[in-house]
């Protein structure tokens, strides 16, 4: 980075929150920013709330092997939507965000006034219209840490747990399975960032998607309060990996979740060019890779499912994951151990 | 630290999380951790929300000149006291915790725990009683970073805004100035921790004291509610120093603040022995200092004070912040800059 672009260490924190501030718009909240703490609507006399964090080198690289360099405005639009998707997860509408930033002094104003810009698109992109970003924290420290908690409205419904898939029941996903894993698997490749975008032919332009994908997730965040009313028996967003997810709603619930090999092969069979030439295998991107943040969801067998959903699978009698029948080779990642 | 003792290279997540939720108590919410959110009682319909942050190096040292060693508890405690703080500066109750923990492998699974007991502990004695953690989140890192969010609830009392002082007004203070500074100096000076404890004079102890208030502060949380019932116009808990924390009410409100110089030296006189061994003014601790994490509070000027207050100024036309009319020369700190 030139020397001479502002950095946080350049300004005092009063000055640095009036950068940010004016580009996250109006706090929808009944009592924004500026006080020890805000204040939001509680319409149906309960909140859910949920906290996540993003760390450099852990959850993102500043540079990546691709010579992509992540932006902040990427890590503001990751933050918000990986936390507004744990809220969807529970069948909830979004309601606040406060976020807190730790920043090394070198980090660039402008970098910062971006991950402002990807926290406010995110929300509004994404649809959470009755979200804002109502507080924050800033800190110093060696690498940027970035954390959300994040609060909800059940606007009267009630929150769809992982624990209540019976046997019987059909599964479902809404969203994408595998993209955002993909576009890792690009970020980490020596494929030219640059070079994809100078020669736009559908197959780099396929990678690059994928790449946005992972930088840029979109959960669906009208589904949970859908699949909510929709009589979804267990819900939980998919950031770990399908299996390993699907692994967790089975654990909770106490069966067996079989994921169907049909269902399965739709997802990956348009990832299988990039995959190929990452040489990587789709079906480890479906099964294994997590990030893309749809929505994995139980219903009742009769079921019509809500728009957005497709059947992937069976609650039955048991324990543990099986696709097709099969054992999975592939499992989500953890960020501990392993 | 002995290479052998477990770090948490050596745990997967799920594994961490076993170690940790159990010394967290019974959560206290309509729905505890285990989903993708908890979701909490809001009574009256609305909700307080904030958050803060503690980096490893920026907001306290693992290990400190002095040779204390920061431990788990210490961080878990302080992480939970200056967030309940800011729900209690608002006049509200806290009523939940979700915490993010960022911490290298090398970090020892014992510290971790500790960190836990710290929240916890901090929880019980300082009487956040409708207050548990409720949920979180864990990733690895290169320095140790905790964030915690926190919740209140109004219990239907309109929440105490720093824009709310009118000139007449008299300001008060509830819990310690400068002790939290006067603690920090300990830690920082060369004063040997070790040799404070084997030598347990009464001198020895009050050092050791101050340090204790500066790890572990002890916002007083019933004082907050109860300000708000008596009227206060405007309220903040003392987080960067009595000057700067006046100066941020001054300035929302629109007026200037008095400091009563005999009161501000009431407060002075108690620190001067450790303040004169460390080589520092005691004024210096009391008007700069953060962190004790007390109450500044205004009250319409015939208000009879709420238990734990006492007088320390008052509220007059103008702007800025003044100590027995002179302009102050210390000013708290600031994150950045400065």
């Amino acid at each position: 980075m030139p020397t001479e672009a502002p950095t946080v260490a350049d300004l005092d924190e009063k000055s640095l929150l009036a950068r940010i501030f004016p580009r996250l718009g109006t706090p929808i909240a009944l009592l924004g920013p500026g006080d020890d703490a805000a204040v939001i609507a509680a319409e149906d006399g309960r909140t859910v709330i949920s906290i996540d964090t993003l760390v450099q080198d852990a959850d993102f690289r500043l540079l990546w092997p691709s010579g992509y360099r992540t932006s902040g405005f990427d890590v503001g639009w990751k933050c918000a939507a990986q936390n507004l998707s744990d809220i969807n997860a529970m069948g909830a509408v979004p309601t606040s965000l406060v976020v807190s930033l730790t920043l090394p002094g070198s980090t660039e104003v402008a970098w910062v006034e971006d991950l402002a810009d990807g926290l406010a698109a995110a929300i509004h992109v994404l649809g959470a219209t009755e979200c804002s970003v109502v507080g924050g924290d800033l800190g110093r420290g060696r690498e940027i840490v970035v954390t959300a908690a994040v609060t909800g409205s059940l606007q009267g419904r009630t929150p769809v747990l992982r624990s209540g898939a019976r046997p019987g029941d059909i599964v479902a996903v809404d969203g994408s399975l595998g993209r955002a894993a993909g576009g890792l698997a690009v970020l980490e490749s020596h494929e030219d960032y640059a070079a994809l975008i100078a020669d736009p032919t559908a197959e780099n332009l396929a990678l690059l998607e994928l790449a946005t994908s992972q930088c840029r997730p979109r959960p669906p965040l009208a589904s949970g309060p859908r699949a909510a009313e929709s009589g979804a028996t267990a819900m939980l967003d998919i950031s770990d990996g399908l299996v390993r997810d699907a692994g967790r709603i089975a654990s909770a619930s106490g069966v067996a979740i079989e994921l169907n090999a049909a269902a399965v092969a739709r997802h990956a069979e348009p990832l299988r060019a990039a995959a190929s030439r990452l040489g990587a295998d789709p079906l480890d991107w479906v099964l294994g890779g997590g990030e893309d943040h749809g929505l994995l969801a139980c219903f009742p067998a009769d079921s019509e499912l809500p728009a957005g959903f497709e059947l992937i699978g069976e609650v039955r009698d048991g324990a543990g994951v099986t696709v097709g029948g099969q054992s999975p080779q592939t499992i989500g990642w953890d960020h501990f151990g392993g």
